[in-house]
């Protein structure tokens, strides 16, 4: 028995999230049938984090076990021709050590968030922001982010049916900058609460336009209470972008 | 009678291209025909280059005649509004002076070329660059791209159908950067030939695949004679950037 890492590129839009569900096809099911496909047996296979329906990702990390020594590049190659219908590639596959676990050994995690902030609707970039119609102001944002960044409780940005045994993170990193009509904030810690990123986003939204001031971030975060702060940021913005373990 | 500018941003893999065809659905159509619909009487829109089949825009300019004086946000609004199904919307929509022509009043154009160098399919770029299976040598690349740089006959890198009076073309930049498993070409000239760009990439992935040295761009570009110059890049990793008018 072998167990090899994944690193995985998918377009969420074509799935209902990473974990297998009866509503619909997942990343999972997906990256498990293929595997079926080509190594002749069934397999479990683990991901770094479930991302929910529609979000996208640049690098999920996922390990599975095969019965046998495969050659990396052929399993690369086996898994991206059955998944290539499926907005779905395996960019990197490596052996690594058995104790190795997807979800349990990595130690950081990259996000990023992207929003369209003008008037015409996202053409080039369509499923792949989250468009919002009006201007926001990135400085206003950048001032309200700030009070996200350490270590906190963020049950205010917390889905209620989040499984984390504690609401308390260090948030490492929230960058916000713009391009053009393009807003980005690169989002790092070393795990998240369920929707942590998308309802951070969601008040920062809030900030952008004008309806909050910066401080209310922090007021929202100090209450401790999801009612008080905004609405969940829509998963089409949303990337996952790198799983980092100890080397 | 007022003209009007418009900057558009367009999908290239949805039409023809710009200009109307009997084999497809073009811009040029889908515009026209969303002016038709909100301003009820027929009109002609000129664009700043005709991209051909599958090249996308992020800042096409045409200009349009309308018969009464219209407010330049409802344009914009009714224009997107029915050009929504299409791929297509226009960024800015402004009154400008009788004498503006798209075409011959441009002094500038920018155009972008992206390619993707990895094993795997592009998923989340599906459409919007040039896949390439093999690592290229990006400095190799960039040493050819030198050769084309300021006032040739690019001959070499024409289609046979272009229409141009003269091969003579003043190529004012040739960027080539990488970032991560993309490689950007940022490319400007007051003008250029039909399939220029896409030639001319062409050549420049045979040098970074290492079919070619960087001086065999110089020797291409010196021979005056297309069929001496690498095939023509395909139309879905070129984006006609930007179009610039004096001031």
């Amino acid at each position: 028995m072998k167990r090899y890492k994944l690193v995985l590129e998918y377009d969420g839009g074509g799935f209902v999230g990473w974990q297998r569900q009866n509503s619909g096809f997942s990343v999972q099911q997906a990256v498990e049938e293929a595997f079926a496909k080509f190594c002749g047996h069934p397999v479990d296979v683990f991901a770094a984090g479930r991302t929910d329906s529609g979000v996208h990702a640049m690098g999920q990390v996922a390990h599975v076990d095969l019965d046998k020594d495969w050659d990396t590049l052929k399993i690369r190659e086996a898994l991206n021709w059955h998944l290539k219908p499926f907005g779905a590639q395996a960019l990197t596959v490596d052996e690594v050590d058995p104790g190795f676990h997807a979800r349990f050994s990595a130690i950081h995690r990259v996000y990023l968030y992207r929003i369209c902030d003008r008037r015409a609707r996202p053409v080039l970039d369509k499923g792949r922001v989250w468009h919002v119609g009006t201007r926001l102001d990135v400085d206003a944002m950048r001032a309200g982010a700030a009070h996200l960044v350490g270590h906190h409780d963020f049950t205010s940005f917390r889905a209620s049916h989040c499984q984390s045994a504690s609401p308390v993170k260090t948030l490492l990193r929230l960058d916000i900058a713009r391009q053009g009509d393009e807003i980005t904030a690169w989002v790092e810690a070393r795990s998240f609460l369920h929707h942590q990123v998308r309802n951070m986003m969601g008040s920062l939204k809030l900030v952008g336009d004008g309806r909050w001031t910066p401080d209310d971030i922090g007021e929202a975060l100090a209450a401790r209470d999801r009612r008080v702060a905004g609405p969940t940021a829509p998963a089409t913005g949303l990337y996952l972008v790198r799983v980092d373990y100890p080397t």
